[in-house]
């Protein structure tokens, strides 16, 4: 099982009432093998341990971390401002503003610390996940394969696509 | 002068660059006599100082902070995880997205870690540092009956506005 | 109970509608012990209360208002404009624009005349009361210390979380 | 000189600085010969100011109230919380959102206070202006003349356009 | 019945969908006795009844037009384009923008043809025709009074609001 | 010259203040030498010219109408629901709102009246005349080899573009 | 039966989620007799077939292409850029931005390879194939006078709306 | 010099005129001395080059690619549909929506197909190549000490900075 090996990818997020959103990147990761660990980690509510996780991600092995938050979502930025470990942001849907806050907030990153983002939502976590397996790839040409299978599955899935056209 | 007492409200900023927005929040400390100390404080940058900072506030003897930042502002919420501190928190106009960016990352801070949050720009500058002066005046007649006056003056001054029409 | 003594926070609302949010303010300071009124002040079809509560706000005790509001929500900025004791104001989601409305026009205001902001919502309702509590125990430390043992077991909380990965 | 007689029309604006905007609603009354007062009168400055000039604002004959603001622009919401004679709001630009703040805190009013709001900048205020001139002009055929006299100029003018195409 | 007498107000929309919006107009306009007529007048699927309706407005006696739309909301501008009669525009809530489209469409209108435009949706639509019944009122004492009454009835319901805090 | 000839497009705006965008859509019609006609038409200021060049758009031999506007930007909208010859709207950028105003006003249509619409300001005008050349080249095989060979020389000035990396 | 003519309107769409919206293409397609082919195909998990789709569109005899996506809405433009056809973009509404972010990726298109773009969801679905008629109409009169009729019933349906009110 | 050995990561954009904003993302590669490649690529204009580019990426060795738009920017997440390289969206500015458009553009893919998503202008170019660096100094210890040895460098700069407080 993927989480008893050595994890390669992080997946954090502020609260568990994020998992809704967030389950999407760690099906992907399940899917592809690839080692992680998932954990809550609030960075209004935990600042301190954000800071030791993201202090140790690359000591630990850590080649990429999601990190999902709405609202201010202050996680990702946070965790890229103390570590040189690729950060890969998940815009979390918000209440009355849909994600749109949590995307900004992520997105507008200062020159310096930088938080590759993704779609508001599934797509954006699935997305991040799929982004972790391709930095994972570059030196991993198996999982390159996968990757490239994957894509391909996804291309004939489209392509069986049937309209209900008379 | 206010600076060589002990400080009761820190003004902190992601860069000198907010100077010209943030030196409306010094002003208006300086007019009421009101000790401060102002620095650059980057939440993405200098991440361990901010959190020292914040820490050390209270009994420092901070009673409020004024934080003003740009884009992914997380300087404000940050400092608000780390204190009980009241954070008075102004969104600097970035340059694309003149501050929505920064107003949404700065006010729509998640239940249990507060930040109050001003206008974009001069004016919330400004207002940050009244407010600052409003809580010491709960506790301090002579600084509410200076705010007072400086109320009074406001409205003295807007009745003299004579339009130029003829 | 908490409005038979002085109230030291004022929790006041354009309507009995804004309750389903603003209760979310009430209950932080009920767990606070914090001595509260609440009740409903509408900014257009109550301008004369609007003014007298306000002005007389700061010689009945109150050291913090609570404002909530919809829409063109006026009522957090015009008791602002009557009174020095520090406004906290709430931006209540409208029904078609979700609260974008209500947030521009509580915290867009201008130099002079400060109203803190939060979220919209039930977190900015929270938070309001929370920065009144702050605000409070700036000279309490028994307040003081509840707030930080607020937090903590906030913090508890947030670690305590479990995700439901396999 | 319009001024000289009773007004009919009052124009306010929360500045002096607002003038450059409100000018074109003046412009306009005085090209339609309508008796009007022009002044500033700053919701969060004059509060008791603007409560007495909305209170008396029928009994000194005003039919029509103009009135010009930005950013969490209350002057007209408040106008008309005071007075049932009719409030035509102007939103005037803001610095950094260009007037998107103030068309939505004037707008955006609750049922049963009403203000009639115009397009952001010069073109609401000419607007505004003509729209007080039409409300007279339901009583005062001379006035209704001149009115479609000024839509019959307009369209020659619209005609009389000449595109540089060679 | 208001409706037998001659119509003083026309209530228009763009099509029987909008009723849901529009009807909280009428019910003003019922309650306070005014004659008036409503029925559907697409701008876009009945441009040329659109403009005979604008055209004839005034001679047949119409003092104001309140005029409903959704989406690319041409209606009210096209009947202001066409008649010097006050038109006043109801911004209905589109399926996906929520009438962001729609209040946009119908307040940003260029200078020299007004429309008078309020909140979008049902208080947008009541508000439309209080500022009907405030310009005849003008000319009408006993309607004044009315709309006094309405007012001071509004002012009491809200003082009588009770909130649930135990 | 193009204009000498029966024209196939009609272009028009509502002011000559908008030639500086709509003069990109006729400096296309002339590269590929399509009659054309271009003129001012307010919606707002010259509805009856509207209304009649549009009725006699089809039997005058239009193929296309680019309709440029702004603000609230009816003249694209209003010329389709008298005719069946294809609309092209072109939002021309508004002081305030940039254009955002026109381009919801122009794309935002109801079922039943289509207007094709285009980006904001001098790409848009450019690419609606473009669509009008690809709709009179489906049945004119010279203007279509013409279209083709825009596109080709397009493309090879893109590839040529040369970045200044030493 | 409309399909198993030579196909004259391509109707393609990035996934069988779209059809809810697509099929009011379709449905307009159909009223009319338009011969069309109707199919998925995605810009992004389908790029070749998409690029063969629009360099076969015109020498298959494809008189228009309507194409709808949301989210990141590349087929319209990508389509676009691989042949003269015109494409006509559909805005489907997206789950968190409800097609605001789809409106935008579909019409900011660059100048030189235009999209028409119509509203987001049904409307614009059906907007979009009553181009495709007009474009063809006009060159069959037939057709012409079937989209004149189509117009006729329309205005007569909006006529016979009735209200509601007693 | 960087660019004569085989390029790792490759910089396009649909432009030159993107160079103003693109030119920072070259300028971090060259900091850190890896080798890439620059050019124009326009998705719109250069469509099968675009695709060449993407199909080749990996196998020519490339490990990321930053790609830049404006407006309707297809160019990143067409480049991904036919690469598992990584591919880092930069935002580029446009004239009207500031860049608002190319952000929703790039950032919101459909889940199968991720594009990094970096903040709007010169800020993202430059984290965009911060985070090719980062991908690269996974398996590069020497390149993560460089990467190291920036964010202390950019630390300090920060911890230097004066305030012009008197």
């Amino acid at each position: 099982m993927a989480e008893s090996k050595q994890p390669l990818v992080g997946v954090i997020m502020g609260s568990s009432s994020d998992w809704d959103v967030m389950q999407h990147a760690v099906a992907i990761l399940k899917q592809f093998n690839v080692p992680f660990e998932a954990q809550v980690i609030s960075a209004h509510r935990m600042p301190d341990e954000m800071f030791t996780y993201a202090e140790t991600a690359r000591s630990r092995g850590l080649r990429a971390i999601i990190a999902g938050a709405g609202g201010a979502a202050h996680l990702p930025g946070m965790v890229a401002a103390k570590t040189i470990v690729p950060v890969l942001g998940v815009p979390v849907p918000s209440k009355y503003l849909r994600g749109e806050d949590s995307l900004l907030s992520i997105v507008q990153m200062p020159k310096g610390v930088p938080v590759s983002t993704f779609a508001i939502g599934e797509a954006g976590a699935a997305n991040a996940a799929l982004t972790a397996v391709a930095i994972l790839a570059a030196t991993d040409d198996a999982l390159a394969q996968q990757l490239e299978a994957f894509r391909a599955t996804q291309t004939a899935a489209a392509k069986a696509m049937i309209l209900p056209v008379e």
